[in-house]
């Protein structure tokens, strides 16, 4: 078939196709919300705070994914030119157009198979590792099958194998959102009264809920499987603001995650699917908070750097990369100072937090001595302090944590244009050691989203197919009331326009 | 050598970086200020309109690049985080990093060989296709060497040959421009008296002053050698408001130059170096004008689509293609609609100039008749126009033409963030045929902009090095003064930082 014509289908590009490198394991990896000046931002800070140039002297280093571009990503959902995390995770792990706010259901809310569930019915490990709850969007598209990405209790039971009619089939579980597994009755949100870690204590696992847990369970770096880490109610910590004694972070569970995994399978000739997200590079975007989004990145970049290494010592394994969409429209112009980014060691909803939980009188003093300071900022006076407390007053915490980021990235020269997604095609990362120019080849190029999993099942001999049959076998019904999928769907497009405005405290 | 480290320095892919494959041709092709999102937003119109897709059902087509991505690209200067177009374009023309404003000249304002210099030393044809005025920077980085890039008038004469050590060293020159080449007493703007016009038609070009000059020194689609053509006193019109009867566009003078060059070479083992400018792109972003910065993208698109077809035909050809830098910030947010664009009909500065030609006294109509319908707006009331009648009176033809283009952008839902440049990498483009792995391999992945001319080089077999020697042999004072150097350092990044502001009319 000759692909031609001025605007060419993507079809062509799946016909044309031909035979993935074969590999025993592959890792996916998701900076969510990562757009093209993200990593621009990274690049210019780590380096010129590394000594590697100034703001008027070029650098010359290239951070973790700078070394294996190899291609740009379109990440439109079905119904709607921007896409939210929901369906372009369903696009890069099921293969399909879907609507968004849908987890891994079609247009018309039927469950299809992720890359992972297929990996499991073809005997492979599977892990999840992200650093958002781990019932959130993204790794809810390679575990669930649910109308909308807000029935995160849902999403739990299935993700946990208890509703989800494979049972167990993922390996690892690590993240946040305990919330989600716990009833209310015990500080999370299930109203069905069911505790789903005991649960799955019960089923196997071996659960860790804090950091200390998740050391002492390891023998010699490998965790025992089946696993659950929730070490947070909601999302894991920012990095930025992260206490190291009391979470791993993304590196650290990522490293665990794969040394355990490349152990199960190492007398098989089964392998692994693992994937990992850097969950909140979006939630820092959407806060237009460049000292999280900037932290977020450079652990991104590092996972990346690992990986990579990790591949070149393991033949047998491939990675691939693309974010789902950019976030927050950020614009680096003439006089932005990315030495400045070294000043800030908090989050604005850190900031925020501190100041909800403050009982004193004195509002101003902390500002001054520990928030002001500890968001970076240096270019304030009296006035501003004032000014601040009075918002504190009139608007509350997050108000003020609010007006902090904006400030800061006023001082950096930093431009958000938008709380939101935008339409941007995000770039694409892979390796594959010896087999690079096979990768590049089949894959590398501008894609859309959905070709990605078609590359990791051909590579790894999954059939898509057949395990969305399986999934589809003993009936739908279990997904949830189909009858609701349109009002769903408007409600979806409302929600996302309103995601940027989700509460940081809450 | 071995590679390794968190942060990589770009020497080891020079290093590693292996034969080029070799090619007989070159066309290295410049979207001046063409960012990752100004491809969505003429990729989504494209489709939409053609009837692939609504915005609120995705489209499925790729436009001319989309098919060729291999890459990305940083673009920094030495100066300075944010490049202007002078230093990275001096960058992919000469393989240097320079200061912002230098024309092919480096740190020390020493002149530096670009790969069409290189190329007419070894007996190559060479070329430069644009859209802007031919003195403008991305053409002059090719032809000439000045310390800063308003030094137009000096530009004309070293690109023509007058004042240049190679003489005549460009076969084809297309693009406005012409003022720069006629003195103040024939309308145009060299204070020395010199009509380089005249003075390149006694040295042998034919030169064409328009569209049917164009057309009628042709035969059989062939230009005369060498060749001159000035359509313009200034800038070329944006390819929304050209007259088709005036002004040919770029792909005619693409097609024109391609087979005009792939004839004189026909017989020789030597080939020939083109670069093609779509010069406009990067000032319609500065003008934050949607409709202009669109139809500037369909025809780089178009372009590009045609010499990817003339590639698969001639073998002994290959094509590059990167943006110098992003320019605007263009951010497609949640709602954004491409169909509206096709109302527009108009730049925002045709609109400024036929407000400034008019001589009437109701100046209401003219709006309301033909400048707000030309413009694509459709959501106005009586107050609006009232509104804009009373900023012409108040602030000129070129405010108002400006308050149009924003109104249209927030009619579409399109948001600009800068009438500047930002730090972002641009997209990697190329396309070698049966040798498109190689190419990949070669120069694919994320590169710094002064790599890719070092591949132009080696895959033509052309030395830069002995080219700049060549270049200094007989001294380097034809340059300028570079006493003045460290000045015009300085104000070059300040009028980087004005270069928003230029005028519309002037």
């Amino acid at each position: 078939m000759y692909c031609q014509g001025f605007a060419l289908a993507f079809a062509c590009a799946l016909v044309k196709g031909a035979a993935a490198v074969k590999t025993k394991n592959f890792i996916y990896i998701v900076p969510d919300g990562y757009g093209i000046s993200s990593q621009v931002l990274a690049r210019d800070f780590y380096s010129i705070t590394n000594g590697e140039g100034t703001v008027a002297r070029p650098n010359t280093a290239a951070l973790g994914v700078d070394n294996i571009v190899i291609g740009s990503v379109k990440t439109q959902a079905s119904d709607n030119l921007v896409t939210d995390s929901a369906a372009s995770g369903t696009a890069f792990a099921a293969g399909i157009k879907t609507y968004n706010g849908a987890i891994s259901v079609n247009d018309d809310g039927l469950p299809v198979a992720s890359v992972l569930e297929a990996a499991y019915l073809d005997g492979l490990k599977t892990g999840l590792v992200v650093t958002s709850r781990i019932t959130h969007a993204t790794p809810a598209v390679y575990s669930a099958h649910v109308l909308h990405r807000d029935s995160e209790n849902e999403i739990a039971a299935q993700q946990i194998g208890k509703a989800h009619p494979f049972g167990r089939f993922v390996d690892i579980l690590i993240g946040g959102g305990r919330q989600q597994y716990l009833p209310t009755s015990e500080g999370g949100a299930r109203d069905d009264g069911v505790n789903l870690i005991n649960w799955a204590i019960e089923k196997g696992y071996t659960y860790a809920a804090d950091k200390s847990d998740f050391t002492e369970v390891q023998t010699e770096g490998k965790l025992p499987l089946p696993f659950l880490g929730l070490f947070t109610s909601s999302h894991l910590t920012y990095e930025v603001d992260r206490d190291i004694e009391k979470e791993p972070s993304l590196l650290e569970t990522t490293k665990a995650a794969v040394d355990t995994l490349e152990d199960a399978v190492k007398d098989s000739d089964k392998g692994y699917f693992l994937m990992v997200e850097a969950s909140r590079i979006d939630h820092a975007a959407h806060s237009n908070d460049a000292t999280s989004h900037l932290h977020e990145i450079l652990v991104f970049n590092e996972v990346m750097h690992y990986l990579k290494e990790y591949v070149d010592a393991h033949p047998d394994t491939q990675i691939l990369s693309a974010a789902d969409h950019e976030c927050g429209g950020l614009t680096l112009i003439d006089g932005y100072d990315p030495t400045s980014l070294a000043k800030g060691q908090s989050s604005g909803e850190n900031a925020a937090r501190a100041l909800e939980a403050y009982n004193g009188n004195d509002p101003a003093s902390l500002l001054r001595d520990t928030i002001l300071p500890g968001m970076g900022l240096s270019k304030y006076t009296d006035g501003t302090v004032e000014s601040l407390v009075r918002k504190h007053a009139s608007s509350g915490s997050e108000a003020v944590g609010r007006d902090l980021v904006e400030r800061f990235a006023a001082e950096a020269g930093i431009n958000w244009s938008t709380g939101g997604h935008s339409a941007a095609d995000v770039v694409l990362h892979g390796y594959a050691g010896e087999s690079q120019a096979e990768l590049r080849k089949e894959i590398g190029g501008f894609r859309d989203n959905t070709e990605l999993p078609q590359y990791v099942a051909k590579s790894l001999g999954l059939d898509l197919a057949a395990a969305t049959q399986k999934l589809r076998s003993n009936g739908t019904e279990w997904v949830q009331k189909r009858s609701m999928l349109t009002e769903i769907k408007k409600r979806a497009n409302e929600a996302a326009r309103a995601h940027s405005h989700e509460s940081w405290l809450h």
